[in-house]
């Protein structure tokens, strides 16, 4: 309800929009940063035109079905950009939505045709300020300059627990000052529109830095008795207050009965909003004609449609091919698909070098060189992920990686999730993925990370082991527009195994050798990644003692579990009960592959500080050990 | 290299600590946040006479066994106060350090006696400042006034991907002012040590806020060839260079040889530090005399022995107690614990009122009251659980509490993890723990979270499913002080089930209710937390069709692993493959317990808004599809 002054004035008199196409690409953005507040973003969409909330979702708010669930999903509410409700994310998905348009505009304006060109505005509250991704995300917003991002800060002073004093009594204006924000102040945010429509101009003319304006407001407003109070937080007013805020705000109408004056009033936005777009095909189609190569690039942005044959540019080894970390190869596959991917970009939070991230064509996208595409996120793992987001979700082309050591995934785990949870498909490119790191230590070796993202839903946890299996991940990470991706990438060198394969990634699971016949081996070995190298090394040594030995990779369980049974029967057959896994990580999960009767070598433990090989065989995660456990089971 | 002059001034003059005993209750504490800068820690410690650290170690630099990890490691090196290396957990730990000895110090110290009284130090590089965890927890050191907290900020202008520049333009001196900080600065970092005495003693005169010392260094200072350049932060420097450096700071010694009178000059340490701690125990002594009660109190929280008798205050339940959420049964336990437990304190990240933490018979911890309890988060998740793994390891027995959804873990997993490593015996109090929370919506629902912390090694997940489990479930956490644990409570009511028990808790999984005989029923029940209910009413229905059915509440996987094989066998007889396990979360992992003929009852794709019910009922988590699924299975 504070924030209703705001909502109305960007939605009725500020914002450029369609609200028949709510995918029209050159909208400007709006981001309801505090998620809490939705009802007021599902009624100004319903006011404005959009189909997707009609009245009947306004009076199922929060019910099964509806298209106006607890918080804003973008994946239920046509008109909803992004995913909001965990505190923090939406200003992070605004900072990415902005550099997407940055970006852009940087690279497809002309002289002549400004065909990238929109707002995003972002509305956030103090819980989001006091999320310390917010932080991340606004101090990269002031340092790369991105000067069409307008947040409006509901300075309102309540939280779920009271007053904001007990626990944020910092300066925020002087922070985002020092975050290099222009910053403006509304005193009167309840009833001061035309001090917010000043400071929305004043923000569109201050070019080279984001704008926060900071509107103080009174939660609840109109509520004669639970204004201010931190009641109206999370919890409905109650009919009696609803009654008395009826009668104090002089509006006598039914419950979400819109006026005839009011409905008027805003039906003007579908005509002004197919009249804005239309425009700016007529300006497309111009485009196209004269920039044939930058239209058929911004096309493929824009649709998502991807180039045709790109993913010939993937490269392909053989067992001859010298040994190489997925890390390393991983970058061979980044810089081969930059070349082909006109919305290909992304980098690391202070890894490049480590993660090895760089595209070598490009140099840094940078305030004054927005066009390049080598993001420089600094160590802000977690704002990093969520403003990934914002750039996969600005348009269907745009394919943002981002990478960290893979034990940090735990740093950016909630904007991961929202990854996942609003289709937001991007590469999560994630090295130093086991023990294998050594000398680092525990603080920095992933042991549960694997089955920990084996378990979230909608997201795609790859672990290739060589190079064919690597430029796999990657085929299918760019295909899965939807599903977000994790590559879990090794620092140490690793051999081309014979008979891995691309097309055997795309399955999840598939044998990469087999001495056996008729479906029947004696022993089913399953490596991923790193190990496995192992798993080939103890076939090997198993096959010379005359065993039918078969070795399985299982690069991706979520890919291996949507096979078909035949095919699952083939890898795995329900007959052969002797198998033996081996992965450098928690063996949580396993027992669902290797059944009650066959064993998981794994680490249940912290790593520790030494080199790799010492490591590995103090943790018993060896050929030997493989080895073994076959014998055993078998 | 750049940090050397800070780190000796503090260790050689500055700091109180006794070097054979590190755990010496009042001494300062010193954090190296920045903690890939590990070897200098090392070698203080091993100057100062350290135990813990010979030259052995420092030869063994990041080796198997040494007592020298490539990052800090509390647990491997007494010295050490917490373990750092992800960076921004340093400086949070450092801010639960300066909590505790301000609140501890509020609470016993005398106007005759001050027997709480130690400074907690500091360094920070770039990349903590980065991270948004360090924004989160300097607020609230701000907002709290902790002004015996002093951190030097390396302001070195590198991080490992090249000058800070790309990424890092903020004004950090004007952001730590908003915070509410004093901010020095030293100019020149490198050689000016009396600059640096002087903000130490300017740092020490502002009581009422923590002051950042702002320490412009040269990274790799000394080094004629590589000084200030990227390719020292995370790399050795080589032989030559090593050579070189050595020549140019006219050190001719060996390789970690310290000459003769190095060695003198601080080997005053041992006997000085000695006398410290005479000093304290000889007050102490006075303390015990004239403060009997607070003596106690303070002993208890100085050995970590727990009051003999505390686990009586836990209540207990019966059948007939009337239906409570497990958030209300939790809210119960804390204020029975805080009765009987002198170093426990906790609270929420702003949803005190949500996640039901609030110990009534307390106020809350701020700025002028600092003996209370009662601790406001705001909503900094992350910062939360670092700044309680602070506080737990200031002393044995400090027990800190600390809440928010289930769900928000994500936000901080990064500290939980470094609680399990780092045996900081936290108790995370984690609400709203299914779908089962409603209409938030698929944001606020947690799915994978159960599944993703069972494969976190040393950590205790309990989900208790009534007022005998939580009590149970805090019985477990309060006794493991070496272990985190997480519980996972409910936001609806659930009904008290005969047979639930605290003893079947510290088991981990243990039968409820059992119809057959002889270790045979025709099938296991299996539940968890809200839907341990629903597994007995499906037993219940299932008896009166003449089953022998037993139903089992797996409250803990790790309790139940650590078991007897008999006890296991008892529970779970290898011959009863007729098992249905029922979980309103991810089933990953549940193989293990139900076996390949069993079957698993869970959520494997994110949650839907709508009333808890409804979710129940279409996503299948309920008595028929149980009864149903053991009617397949057995």
């Amino acid at each position: 309800m504070g924030c209703a002054p705001m909502g109305h004035i960007l939605y009725d008199e500020v914002m450029r929009y369609n609200p028949k196409n709510p995918y029209w690409f050159n909208r400007d953005r709006f981001v309801l940063s505090a998620g809490h507040g939705c009802m007021l973003q599902y009624a100004l969409l319903h006011l404005a035109g959009y189909d997707s909330v009609q009245e009947e979702d306004l009076k199922n708010f929060r019910q099964w079905g509806s298209k106006s669930p607890g918080h804003p999903e973008n994946f239920e509410t046509p008109g909803v950009e992004v995913t909001t409700g965990p505190l923090g994310q939406g200003i992070a998905n605004a900072v990415g939505l902005a550099l997407a348009e940055k970006h852009l505009a940087a690279r497809y304006n002309k002289p002549d045709i400004d065909i990238v060109d929109h707002y995003t505005y972002v509305i956030l509250g103090d819980g989001c300020q006091m999320e310390g991704i917010s932080n991340e995300v606004c101090s990269l917003a002031g340092h790369w300059g991105l000067g069409k991002l307008i947040a409006f800060y509901d300075d309102n002073h309540i939280s779920i627990d009271g007053d904001t004093d007990i626990a944020f009594t910092e300066d925020v204006d002087k922070r985002f000052e020092a975050l290099g924000w222009h910053v403006i102040w509304v005193k009167n945010g309840n009833t001061g529109y035309d001090d917010i429509r000043a400071a929305i101009k004043e923000a569109k003319a201050v070019k080279d830095k984001p704008t926060l304006i900071k509107v103080t407001t009174t939660i609840g407003f109109g509520s004669p008795n639970k204004a201010n109070s931190y009641s109206v937080h999370g919890s409905a007013l109650g009919a009696k207050e609803v009654d008395a805020t009826r009668k104090n705000l002089g509006w006598p109408y039914e419950p979400l009965h819109v006026p005839e004056d009011v409905k008027k009033h805003w039906s003007r936005h579908i005509p002004d909003g197919a009249a804005l777009e239309a425009e700016w095909n007529a300006k497309f189609a111009e485009y196209k004609k004269k920039y044939k190569e930058e239209a058929a690039e911004l096309t493929s942005i824009i649709t998502g449609e991807l180039p045709a044959g790109w993913d010939k540019a993937l490269p392909t080894y053989t067992p001859e091919s010298p040994a190489e970390a997925t890390r390393n190869l991983s970058q061979t596959c980044l810089n081969a698909l930059a070349k082909v991917l006109p919305g290909f970009l992304g980098g690391s939070a202070d890894l490049a070098s480590s993660n090895m991230t760089i595209m070598k064509m490009f140099g840094d996208f940078q305030k004054d060189t927005p066009e390049e595409r080598n993001l420089r996120f600094g160590v802000r793992e977690h704002g990093m992920g969520a403003i990934s987001n914002g750039i996969a979700l600005h348009s269907p082309g745009m394919i943002p990686y981002c990478a960290t050591f893979f034990v940090f995934t735990d740093y950016m785990r909630a904007a991961i999730r929202i990854s996942a949870l609003s289709e937001a498909g991007v590469i999560y490119v994630m090295t130093h993925d086991s023990i294998g790191l050594g000398e680092d230590g525990p603080t920095h070796q992933p042991i549960e990370h694997l089955a920990s993202f084996r378990a979230m839903p909608n997201i795609l946890m790859l672990r290739p082991a060589d190079g064919n299996e690597t430029a796999g991940a990657y085929k299918v990470a760019i295909l899965n527009r939807k599903r977000p991706s994790i590559l879990a990438l090794s620092r140490q060198k690793l051999p081309h195994l014979p008979g891995s394969c691309i097309e055997g990634v795309e399955k999840g699971g598939y044998i990469i050798s087999d001495n056996s016949s008729g479906n029947k081996p004696d022993v089913i070995l399953i490596g991923t990644g790193s190990e496995l190298e192992i798993a080939a090394k103890a076939a090997e040594e198993l096959r010379k003692g005359g065993k039918g030995v078969r070795v399985v990779s299982l690069v991706s369980w979520e890919l291996f579990d949507e096979q078909s049974d035949a095919y699952k029967e083939s890898v795995f057959p329900a007959a052969v009960s002797a198998r033996v896994s081996i992965e450098a990580g928690s063996t949580f999960g396993w027992e669902k592959i290797v059944g009650p009767k066959g064993k998981a070598i794994g680490i249940d433990r912290f790593g520790a500080s030494a080199p790799a090989g010492r490591i590995y065989k103090e943790f018993g995660i060896t050929v030997e050990a493989v080895i073994a456990a076959a014998k055993e089971v078998s």
